[in-house]
């Protein structure tokens, strides 16, 4: 039988955790031959209800679920982790900065990712779900020395999903003959979902959609939809955001189809002129657990504005929290 | 590509239709080579949080969901069904007498039957997980006089796999090495999870734990479970149960494994001394979606008690909505 893997996540007990942490456990992300131990780790007060996560677990009779650990010590919950996904985070409360957000967050941050740095595997791979997501992972990563910042990402995966949705959608097309959707830059009202590279059935998309509904509806309709979602069901996005996490740390793990990408927060090597360092979302292929930023797309001006606005607002952020980069 | 098999949930916006339906949708019943359709089905008051899920499974994009219908009536709900599964009910509001309850269940159950028997394939398989379950699917399975009662079931895998869980961690052994569990009576307080016939690694369970063990911790244990979760999450168990549907129906679905079982609520044959047509849950084996009542298990005096106090409650469940019957 084979190792299990030890997957952490942050924010169990909350509604993204919820929705995650039986998928992990029936084996969504790693497939039906892998074992997986679960770290759930929590806030002190949260753990009754952690604890209820835990005991529905075992009613699951799962498996794969080698074993589940449930602590709000995070000494204890990154302990040997393959796999560490940072759901929790501080939310913007009323009348609340959105530099106090940062700032806070980034406090948070900073401390699990000294924790991850101390007590994971040496070879952890870290998704932050948590926002701002890309400072975020930027204060993660630059609070871990002894880690490699390339195992570090932040997730643009919905943005993603919900890209190719919308396009589907938009040319009655099924999602599987959709390739090559990019979401560029922060998770953020500033992300720049790009069909320009899109292909459906192989030919260009935008030969069945115009730039015009492009700019119109597509890009704004990414931008606002968890908005919209929130506004329908009275609660954010939990169950999508979930299965976002499963698919970019199953591929993470297994790689990208052969002539496809997917999108991912990766910390910038200075690709397509954007500050090296800054964690900004890339069209990325990845195989054997490494991901390499497609290179050589062609940006014309429309979309050069687009990942210069971007750019400036995660310059912005990683302003704001300068003092915590050590 | 396969024809997509179409699937009905009754209360999608409710917590465990939430927690089923991206499971559904990214093929955990019927496995990854099997499209989906979706069939959402909710009250007039609930159209509104449904059509947040609607727009989050789109978000997802996922693969072998090939549509989604989202819709309070239920001649569209229904419409060509292959599964339905009916997790909506009225919930016990304060104050509300037992028989009322089941009355008022009841009178949904019966509509829903005969909105199945008009609007779903002949050929449909029902899951009832909406409680008093095992009631509800004998009205829903006497309201819909053209489809096959042995087509009816209700849900008592949440109690097997919850059992295959403490018998697990009691004999620290992984669920995978342990079969033959069961799950005999009705999906309440009385049902009677028996370790008598199972086995760990081949080897009777008996051996490993004692007769106490199992009347004075495990049995009640198994009862008490789900009010256990509620105490520690201050919400009712969602993900276990909606992990149970997906066993449940992929095991109808795709058949036992040699050698072992599992526990449905089906319509009595008169098998173990149960009145014919009563919803009683038995070991099942099933092959080709068809099952069979494991026959020829030794029921001694302690069983064949608890065997007949759960029949008793069940018939007197039947006596209270007698009038609903055809």
């Amino acid at each position: 039988m084979k190792t299990p893997i030890k997957v952490t996540l942050t924010g169990a007990a909350g509604h993204i955790g919820y929705a995650l942490a039986f998928r992990v456990a029936s084996g969504e992300i790693f497939g039906p031959e892998q074992p997986v131990i679960l770290r759930l780790l929590e806030m002190p007060q949260a753990m009754s209800s952690l604890n209820g996560v835990g005991m529905e677990l075992e009613d699951c009779a799962l498996p794969l679920l080698h074993d589940v650990v449930l602590t709000d010590d995070p000494s204890i919950g990154f302990r040997d982790a393959d796999y560490a996904i940072l759901i929790g985070a501080k939310p913007r409360s009323k009348g609340m900065e959105r530099n106090d957000l940062i700032t806070e967050n980034a406090r948070i941050f900073s401390a699990q990712g000294r924790a991850i740095n101390d007590n994971a595997s040496p070879n952890v791979r870290v998704l932050v779900v948590g926002n701002p997501a890309n400072t975020n992972a930027l204060i993660a990563a630059s609070n871990a020395p002894d880690l490699d910042p390339r195992h570090f990402t932040a997730m643009t995966r919905l943005d993603h999903n919900r890209a190719l949705g919308q396009l589907a959608n938009k040319t009655n097309s099924l999602v599987v003959n959709i390739t090559r959707m990019t979401i560029w830059g922060n998770h953020s009202m500033t992300q720049y979902p790009d069909v320009g590279n899109c292909l459906i059935n192989g030919t260009p998309a935008l030969e069945r959609v115009t730039r015009d509904w492009a700019i119109d509806h597509f890009i704004p309709g990414i931008q606002r939809r968890g908005a919209e979602i929130i506004q329908a069901r009275g609660l954010s996005s939990a169950a999508s955001a979930a299965d976002a996490v499963v698919d970019h740390v199953h591929d993470w793990a297994l790689g990208t189809p052969e002539g496809d990408w997917v999108s991912m927060s990766v910390a910038s090597d200075g690709s397509y002129g954007i500050a090296e360092g800054v964690f900004f979302s890339y069209p990325v292929t990845i195989k054997d657990g490494e991901y390499e930023i497609v290179q050589g797309l062609d940006i014309d001006d429309f979309s050069r504005n687009r990942l210069d606005i971007s750019r400036n607002e995660l310059l912005s952020e990683r302003a704001v929290i300068e003092e915590l980069l050590p």
